[in-house]
């Protein structure tokens, strides 16, 4: 069925507002923020054939969509509110449509947030989604807040670790065979990644700097350090893996933790002082946290495995244009 | 010269935040809405081919992209803050991204608002931008306050009128041809779209609704009566044009008034007690406004000419995906 613009922003996209004072289908959206809060804004992107594969189901896409963005205000600390979604589509198609906003809204519930407006339009199938969030002036998680002697810390799932998502993309692209359940659970890991907002809040004057791992951990922690100005020594083999990465060679292993990208898990800097309340915060966001290194003044990221020796990691951060 | 995604991003996009919290580098931006203030929010994205043709100057995209977001702050009467930019790119190419930028800058710099935000990637050449702005509570203009017995407005140039982007189109399309100096003023108003920002802001408290005409006129007029449960009867014969337009055959003219899409003028209403209000609203934002019918309480569009003789006007509202 052929469906208009219209028709499809009113069919799959338009719910009543809850909280917005005006959403979908008026030259803009109005919120009304907390007085005082400060606003938390970020804007992703996602191509098709660029980070996803034609073949995700829809629902999957959805929920990926939305979580990425959500990823960067868990990285701020920030509360999410609201977002909009600009959406580029060869062709107005419900089959696709019907789970794609399934995907996208479940997880908005599950986060109790609004889709207040955007746009569709034809074209390459692009989804360009701004998220909202709140948090107290003074209080977000930046990058630029790593001092020397913080702890570095990353989230994963209790059981599970860095790198599955790469794991499944590499599985993908057939240079990995797994077995029916690790697959599985890899495909899930790079398709439906479980945004930490919870953690994100729970880590409010808890650390000190905080990124999401979306490019790989050494490109991603590289620019905490950069604009922290100081530099770090991580334990390659302190990275926390799940059973079905641990059972692979060491090279991938270190190559998918160190350098995976899609993981959007949280990288973060915490004072020694913090660790309890680190692990605390984890357990509370129903997350695990590891500790995997130690913020340094000299600049500049090395890794080391566990007997202390240098980890040879020449996996250049993650570029769209360069890869 | 092949730029990487960091690179390009800090060389092109990135200046010192004036008025942000926390801009361009980080997990997420951060502002400081006033308090008390509502938050307009609008979303739009520009493929190639659909919204913009491949040897558009890129300093016109530039503008034309973030034009089109303005317009959308300037339909609600909200004073625009600062706006995030989605770019997806076939390549990291400097001949494109230095005046592309240029022309975007220049542009926010002219509103005083700040790109704080965003995301680049490679892919089919796509501009999606979201754009923030401040209004009082209860003060924003919306698309579901004409009454009955309100006037209905459209802004333009002073001196030109509406159609004029479409005129150029189809002269790019070689359906129409005009002359030298005819020509570059309806390709100026196809790409270097001024956005109406300073008449939404006066017309706060004047107007009773408004949209911005990015579909074309019928096409958005329907929604403002749609939305607020009203019907209308307008003249198209008191539709101002260009003198250009002006002398083209009827049915051209028509068209491109009516329906011709990419104007970003305002069409707006107010009660007729408020007329004298509507014209030094106009004069103070530097544009003109001509009254082309009125609000009644029967359903629908009506569409006449000067005679009060019906206008057949079959033109559909512009859809991406019926056209």
């Amino acid at each position: 069925m052929a469906l208009g613009e219209f028709d499809l922003i009113a069919r799959f996209f338009t719910r009543p507002v809850r909280r917005a004072v005006l959403g979908v289908g008026d030259d803009c959206a109005l919120l009304q923020p907390t007085p005082g809060m400060q606003l938390a804004v970020s804007s992703d992107m996602l191509v098709e054939g660029r980070h996803f594969v034609s073949t995700v189901p829809p629902e999957r896409l959805g929920h990926k969509a939305l979580a990425v963005n959500l990823s960067d205000l868990a990285a701020c600390g920030a509360q999410p509110l609201a977002f909009t979604l600009a959406l580029a589509l060869p062709r107005a198609d419900e089959a696709f449509l019907a789970p794609l906003s399934r995907g996208l809204l479940a997880l908005a519930d599950e986060h109790d947030i609004e889709l207040v407006g955007g746009d569709t339009t034809a074209g390459p199938l692009t989804l360009c989604i701004t998220v909202f969030g709140e948090v107290p002036p003074g209080q977000a998680l930046r990058r630029d807040g790593a001092r020397p002697g913080d702890g570095v810390w990353v989230s994963h799932p209790p059981g599970s670790g860095l790198g599955d998502a790469r794991l499944g993309l590499e599985a993908l692209r057939g240079r990995v065979v797994l077995s029916g359940e690790g697959f599985e659970q890899a495909r899930r890991a790079m398709e439906m990644p479980q945004p930490r907002v919870a953690l994100g809040l729970a880590l409010r004057g808890v650390a000190t700097s905080a990124i999401d791992l979306s490019d790989g951990l050494t490109g991603d922690l590289g620019h905490v350090l950069a604009r922290s100005g100081v530099g770090a020594t991580i334990d390659a083999d302190a990275l926390p893996t799940s059973a079905a990465l641990a059972a692979q060679p060491l090279a991938l292993r270190r190559e998918c933790t160190l350098a995976g990208g899609d993981d959007y898990e949280l990288a973060f800097t915490a004072p020694a002082a913090h660790a309890q309340r680190v692990l605390v915060a984890a357990s509370s966001a129903g997350c695990a946290a590891t500790r995997i290194g130690r913020i340094e003044a000299a600049p500049g990221l090395r890794i080391v495995d566990a007997r202390g020796a240098a980890v040879a990691a020449t996996f250049p951060a993650f570029d769209h244009f360069k890869t």
